[in-house]
């Protein structure tokens, strides 16, 4: 528990550096917790990190299924510094809390990686829902997870991705309530964002892509509607992972849930024009 | 001659048929021009086959440089059918004309590349030029070069792309004399067609990005400045030829200028909402 204070207490301190300061403290091992509000401004990503002998059957699945699985930076075979997407950015250390799978299953957590960087690795960074959050509480649009301190609530769906390869599986939506109102304007807001999912891909009544229950989300807190509320379900970063699982490769790291990786890129310059 | 008088007949009959008609004649080899105005309201795409070793590099040459190679689809390796961009797109013969290079050289011409095929060989399609142009004249945007008849003028610019592996070269450039006013507008269209090259890459003076003469492009005709245009430069789809001749492949196969991979994709889809 005294990590977690201490993880808290450096989270605020994080806050207000910039973002190569951020990743330094990160590379040092000081910070393992989430990065939504750190490096504001600047585009985040999700990290697989898969042998080449996987990679271009990934390269496809990304490629096939952009909404949930959009690209923003491939690195070269065994290299481990992501050069498109900022200066001095080393995929070995600069994400606070790496999950490692093993045959599809997760074995470890780690901070560094350095000890399991392999030569034929290559690293995938898929931008992630911060951007697009930011850019809806900026236009006055209130989003409860974040107020609430919770998680967003995700689910699986009926919807599947197309296939390549190995990787397959079902489409995992987050879902935000809005009044239909805000839906109207998210809609129009987020599709400026194709590499932070884009539009949602669908809202309304959760049980048309596949969804039992919506109070009880496969990942994430229970969702609170208030009066008026209707869901919107945007395409979400963990359907890779479900994918990876199906995959079962022998081995593939990706970040913790919540601890991105902090690009150089400014998030406008990933905004549709 | 005459073919090319049969051909012209062809095309104005080609016009008027639905797509799957249209890539059933050019798949008996009835036709092998251009396809300009041919399968109007459905994406195009320019093709580049490479073999497997090489195609790892390819995706992430178009990854690090969507505008002037904004990848709409990618075969599974061996795979001849291009199974995401429609039903029954069979990449060896669906095309009118193929250019073949063999070490960065072209070698050869042909309507069909059956025999060519391996089993190694991965097809990828890019987004080209047509859309957008079709959306501008539908916006009331006139274009000279189609009015015309006329190829568009492209120039090798000053501006490089990120390398991948092999592949590295300059950004080739289309462009587009417009008045101001229009330049504006086409601005504002083309943005919204991120799948086919996007917002322009520069306007005005031409030797900002190394254009020494304006007047002589490095492919196409001879553009006409009427009162008051200014040149537009758009990413356009020969970058990636430029980069292949420079990665020398032992073997890249791609269509001939102009004559695209008609697919089943409405262009709306690939819109940006």
């Amino acid at each position: 528990m005294k990590q977690h204070t201490k993880s808290n207490d450096l989270f605020e301190d994080l806050r207000r550096l910039p973002v190569k300061k951020v990743r330094k403290a990160i590379r040092n091992g000081l910070y393992s917790g989430h990065t939504a509000g750190i490096g504001l401004g600047h585009l985040q990503g999700n990290l697989v990190i898969l042998p080449a002998s996987y990679a271009l059957d990934f390269f496809r699945f990304c490629q096939r299924n952009p909404k949930p699985c959009p690209l923003v930076g491939v690195s070269d075979t065994g290299d481990p510094m992501m050069r498109t997407l900022g200066s001095d950015i080393d995929i070995r250390t600069d994400i606070p809390l790496y999950n490692v799978y093993r045959d599809g299953n997760l074995t470890d957590q780690a901070q560094d990686i350095s000890d399991l960087w392999q030569n034929d690795y290559v690293a995938f960074a898929l931008g992630c829902s911060f951007s697009f959050e930011e850019a809806l509480m900026a236009e006055g649009i209130r989003l409860d997870h974040i107020e609430a301190n919770k998680t967003v609530a995700m689910y699986c769906t009926s919807l599947n991705t197309k296939p390549a390869g190995p990787f397959v599986g079902p489409v995992v939506c987050s879902m935000r309530p809005m009044l239909p109102t805000d839906a109207i304007r998210a809609c129009a807001i987020t599709s400026r964002y194709p590499h932070a999912h884009g539009e949602p891909v669908h809202l309304g009544d959760g049980k048309e892509i596949g969804i039992k229950n919506i109070s009880k989300p496969d990942w994430g807190d229970t969702p609170i509607f208030e009066d008026g509320q209707i869901p919107v379900f945007w395409a979400c970063g963990v359907t890779p992972q479900a994918a990876i699982q199906t995959a079962k490769p022998p081995v593939c790291i990706t970040h913790a849930p919540g601890s991105m990786l902090i690009t150089d890129i400014p998030s406008w310059e990933t905004v549709s024009v």
